[in-house]
C-alpha cells in the first residue's frame, strides 16, 4: 500500500478550510473590519498542521470525524489568533508572514490586537456551541475546552512567547531555557492538538496517552526543524526573511546545539514519536506519515 | 428588614477575592513578569460589578454559591484582559486606571498583550477545570462557556470596542451607534454574567429569561451612568480624568441626548430592569438594591 500525503494533506485541509469559513462571522456582518481582519489571517495560506494531527488522531483511535472539526478548527483560530500578536510592532514586529503583508501592516495594530482577541474567543464559542454538544458527550468536550485552553495559556504558549521575547539578544542562553520556549511556545499547542483528537475520537487511557506522548515529540521536533530551516532555507521557500531569528538573536537549538546535533535530536524526537504509537494499528498511518514529513519538510 | 448593600459588596468581594488568588498562577512561578502582569491588574481595585452580579443572580434562583464562584472570577478575568488591552497605546492610551499605573506602563506593552491574553485564556481553564464539572452538570457549564465567550467575541464586547475606536472624532455619531457600543461593549458580559448565574444555579426557563432581561437593562443603564459620571464627575472620585470621554471625541449619551434625557433613559432602564424580576422573591432583593445603586452611584 502507498500512502499520499500530499493527497491525504489537500483532501483534509479542504475539509478544514470548509468549516472554518462556516464557523466565523462573514466579512459583511459588523464590524467589518473586525470580521475581515480575523479571515485575513485565518485564511493566509496556513498549513493547517495543528487540525490536520487533530483529525488525525481521531481517526487514529477509530473516532467519527464529525466529533473532531469543530475542535480542529477552533485550534486554528488559537493558532491564528497567537501568530497576528507575535506579529505585532511591541511583540516581533514582523511586516510579513507567508508573503503577505502581516494583519497589523493591513488593518492596523488595534484591529488586529481586537482581531487577536476574538479569534482566541471564537475558539471557546465553536467549542461550546449547543449543536457541536447535541452530537458529542459533553464530558468530552469539556475536557477538550481544557486540554486547549491550558495549552494556550500562561502555562504553555503564552508562558513560552514571554520567555522567547525576555531571550532575544542574550548571549547566554542555555539549552533548558530554549527547551523550555520550544515545548511551551509550540510544542503545548500540538501535543494539545494531538490529545484533543484521541479524546474526540473516543480513545481508551491506553491510547490518549501514546498518542499524548507521540504529539510531545513531534512538537518538539517540528520546532527544532522549523529552527534549523530558518538558518538553512532560502526566502523564498519560508515566505519570510531567512536567518531572521540569528539577526534578532532568538534563542533557538542551532544557536545553542550547532546544526548537526539540532538534526540529530530532531530525528531522535521522531524516533521517539514513532515508538510512542507502535501499538496503535494501520488507521494511525497518517500520523506516522506526518512525523516523517515533519523531519524532512523544506518549508 | 434593612439590607446593607455595603456590607453584602465587601463580603462577596471577600469571596471573590479569595477564590481569585487561587485561581491564578502565582507571582513566582515563571514566568515571573507575565504572572506579575495578570496579578497587578486583577487585584487593582476593581468593583467586581459581574462577578457580584453572577453570584446575586445564583442566588436569586436559590442555587448553591459554589456552583457560580468559578465562573464569577472567570468573567473577572474577562474584564480584566479587556481593560488592559483597551489601555494599550494602540488603542485608548491610558496611562492611569483607578488612580493606578496602567499594565503597559508597568510591564510595557508586550508583557501587557500577553497578560491580557493570558487572563482571557485563564477564564476558559477555570471554567474547564475537572474540579468545576464534578460538582456542577457539565452541561450547564458548557451552556456557561457560550455565553461567556459569545459576550466577549467579535459579535458582543470586542465588536463593541471596534466600534467605539472607529466611532472615536466623529460628530456625527447617532443613537444606534451609541446603543450598538453599549450593549455590545459593557452590556453583552453584564448580561451574560446575570445569566451565567442563573444557569449555573439551577433557575429555570422562565427565571433565567427573566433575569437575562434584567441584566440587559442593567447593562445599559450602568454604562450610562458611567457615561454621565465621566461628565459630572470629579477626577478625584473616577481615579480617571474626568472628561476624557468628551475630551476624546468619544460616542457617549450625554454627546447624543444630553445630560437630562441621559438621566432620564437610566432610570427607565433600572424600572425595566426592576419589573422583569418581579416575580422573583426575596432571594433577588440584593439584585434589586444593586439596580438601585448603579443609578446613584458617585464612583
Amino acid at each position: 500500500m502507498s500512502f499520499d500525503l500530499n493527497r491525504y494533506i489537500n483532501e483534509r485541509c479542504e475539509l478544514i478550510d470548509g468549516r472554518l469559513k462556516m464557523a466565523m462571522p462573514d466579512e459583511n456582518e459588523l464590524p467589518f473590519s473586525l470580521h475581515k481582519s480575523m479571515r485575513y489571517s485565518t485564511f493566509a495560506g496556513g498549513k493547517r498542521l495543528r487540525p490536520i494531527l487533530l483529525l488525525a488522531a481521531c481517526d487514529a483511535v477509530g473516532g467519527d470525524l464529525s466529533a473532531a472539526l469543530p475542535a480542529a478548527c477552533a485550534m486554528e483560530m488559537v493558532h491564528t489568533y497567537s501568530l497576528i500578536h507575535d506579529d505585532l510592532p511591541a511583540m516581533d514586529n514582523d511586516d510579513f508572514r507567508r508573503g503577505n503583508p502581516t494583519n497589523h501592516k493591513v488593518f492596523g495594530d488595534a484591529v488586529a490586537i481586537l482581531a487577536g482577541d476574538a479569534l482566541l474567543t471564537q475558539a471557546f464559542i465553536l467549542l461550546s456551541s449547543p449543536f457541536y454538544s447535541s452530537n458529542v458527550p459533553s464530558d468530552r468536550i469539556l475536557d477538550v475546552i481544557h486540554e486547549i485552553a491550558y495549552a494556550a495559556g500562561s502555562r504553555g504558549m503564552v508562558g513560552g512567547q514571554v520567555v522567547d521575547m525576555e531571550s532575544e539578544g542574550c548571549h547566554d542562553i542555555d539549552l533548558p531555557t530554549v527547551q523550555y520556549i520550544h515545548t511551551h511556545k509550540t510544542g503545548a499547542l500540538i501535543k494539545a492538538s494531538v490529545k484533543s483528537g484521541a479524546i474526540l475520537g473516543g480513545g481508551d487511557e491506553r491510547q490518549i496517552a501514546a498518542l499524548n506522548r507521540y504529539g510531545e515529540a513531534i512538537g518538539l521536533a517540528f520546532q527544532i526543524a522549523d529552527d534549523i530551516l530558518d538558518v538553512v532555507g532560502t526566502t523564498d521557500q519560508l515566505g519570510k526573511d531567512a536567518g531572521s531569528d540569528q539577526a534578532r538573536g532568538k534563542a533557538t537549538y542551532p544557536s545553542v546545539l550547532g546544526l548537526n546535533e539540532s538534526r540529530r535530536t530532531a530525528a531522535e524526537f521522531i524516533e521517539i514519536a514513532l515508538e510512542s504509537i507502535s501499538e496503535l494499528d494501520e488507521k494511525a498511518d497518517p500520523l506516522r506519515e506526518i512525523a516523517k514529513y515533519i523531519l524532512n519538510r523544506k518549508s
